[in-house]
């Protein structure tokens, strides 16, 4: 943290003078696009473009909130924080889903679609010999057109499941609390007596910590020599920081009052990174749906490894792009 | 070309002083290499390791004698040469097909088995959710297995078939010609008249062109930013840069006397994309086989793209060594 900056614009605001203002915004953005997403949705089929902006801004400040509630509990009201803390959770983690399976079909598909002049064989060309012939290469499509068909089907109902589900829960009961919640963030939030405190004291310290859980992270990342682009058990570490470093960067924004922008390449790099490894697996899923036709797994297989290989990619850009955010960071 | 260090070595040498040494050499290198793989060649299985490295040193020295007959041909007897060169390069290519076969099977397993901790799913287990339970994931390898097993039976077979040719070219009266007319030029080196002239002047020029091609060719390699790693047909200017560079190391042994270091790195990286390339053409292949499980399919081709992104990598790794070459071959 750049204590030096932050003594020069904070130095004489309390806690909650620096919190309520970043709370209150955050609770009327996610109002506004709980209104849009009301006004742009058809209950019939998946999310008009409209809709699905709405969604995506309403997710975007439930993680602020979210975040925020988290990071400086010790300044707000604790058993309040924590509920609401959960609740968004909830509410963004069922949001997320949808715009999850969109994204990873888009992936795949656009993937597949550059695989399209590789050597995917068809069942019906046995020939154990070397190179295909023109013949044979006319039908090598025929593998990756039957896998885009098939990933298409199930993720484009996994999708309508999940747009169901979405709108379900906003019409819950559940989510009228956290709406409800949210509104009376808006107008007032429930500090701690300790948010009187200048921000200085109360603030810096958690935003620090944030801070070192992320460094803490990054350092413990296996490094790129110990690259095993299979081994999907290693992308765990990186999920993780990935998440550090988005609630690091809302810290960020409410102690210094704007996005950090060196935290965007290597946070773009760990999204990349997640919705690969998420795209390898949905590849994988649809490759054990049974009695496909091997030129289906086959393609399957390619995309797999492809996906797995743009999963190393993202984490070669995450270690090119963060030297110089933990220069930044910590100068 | 160093020409400054080519005249304090050969100032005062004629063409055929440099290249007769240099042919007698590698004609006694081939004898003495023949010999060896007729001690150590069982005619009925796959050759001994002795056999082996014979086979190897014999297509070193056939593929040097016929760059040097290629390159330096205007110093050269002709038709000799012409007609040498096309017979050692059919020796050479039939004598690498079986070390290519070995090669391949051994690359494609220990890629399969650096695989062997991805979702291979298998055909049994048809659920379509994400993340694969315990009892799964511990029958994903069998898809792997199984390709391993298919292509072992391919890639054996194929060997054992190249080998038998081998040794069949080895007792043909084709290759008791070649074997006399390499003994022969272990004696005496048929020279054209021009070989008299000095080594500066008939040897370096030849050598230069040798040197302008390679140079020609990498400059029309595409850019890393053009790169399609599923393109087998962007494959063709890699290893057409691969042969050329072998030419332009044998020229320079020629005339300076010794191999360039420098070469040794971006000649390795072209030897290993060519490589990558040929088993991912195998692992496509061995998809083609009829009848294979879906998961074995599946295998395949993770296994291909596998190979191919080795083939990226491989350009990557040409590109990062290429500079350092270049700057010693053109200062």
């Amino acid at each position: 943290m750049r204590r030096h900056d932050h003594q020069t614009t904070q130095a004489d605001l309390t806690a909650g003078a620096v919190l309520a203002p970043y709370l209150q915004d955050q609770a009327a953005e996610f109002l506004r696009s709980l209104r849009l997403h009301r006004e742009n949705s058809a209950p019939t089929d998946a999310g008009s473009h409209g809709a699905e902006e709405a969604a995506g801004a309403l997710r975007r400040s439930s993680r602020r909130i979210g975040g925020t509630l988290h990071t400086f509990r010790a300044a707000l009201d604790a058993t309040w924080a924590e509920q609401l803390r959960t609740e968004l959770a909830w509410l963004s983690g069922t949001l997320a889903r949808e715009h999850a399976y969109a994204t990873r079909l888009n992936r795949l598909l656009e993937a597949l679609h550059a695989l399209s002049g590789t050597s995917l064989p068809t069942a019906r060309h046995g020939s154990g010999s070397d190179g295909a012939t023109d013949k044979e290469r006319a039908a090598l499509g025929v593998g990756a057109a039957r896998a885009g068909a098939l990933l298409e089907r199930q993720l484009t109902l996994a999708r309508t499941r999940a747009h169901s589900a979405a709108l379900q829960a906003l019409g819950s009961s559940r989510f009228h609390a956290v709406a409800d919640a949210v509104a009376l963030l808006a107008s007032e939030v429930p500090l701690a007596p300790a948010a009187a405190a200048p921000a200085e004291e109360m603030l810096h310290g958690p935003a620090d910590r944030a801070e070192q859980q992320l460094l803490g992270a990054v350092a413990a990342l296996p490094s790129g020599q110990a690259v095993e682009p299979y081994n999907e058990a290693q992308d765990a570490p990186w999920h993780r920081t990935r998440l550090l470093l988005r609630l690091h960067r809302y810290a960020h924004e409410v102690v210094r009052g704007a996005p950090d922008p060196v935290l965007a390449a290597p946070g773009h790099a760990l999204d990349l990174h997640r919705d690969a490894s998420e795209a390898a697996a949905a590849a994988a899923s649809a490759a054990r749906t049974p009695r496909i036709a091997p030129a289906t797994a086959y393609a399957l297989g390619v995309l797999h490894a492809d996906q797995r290989h743009e999963v190393t990619a993202a984490r070669g850009v995450f270690r090119t792009s963060w030297p110089y955010a933990a220069a930044v960071i910590t100068p």
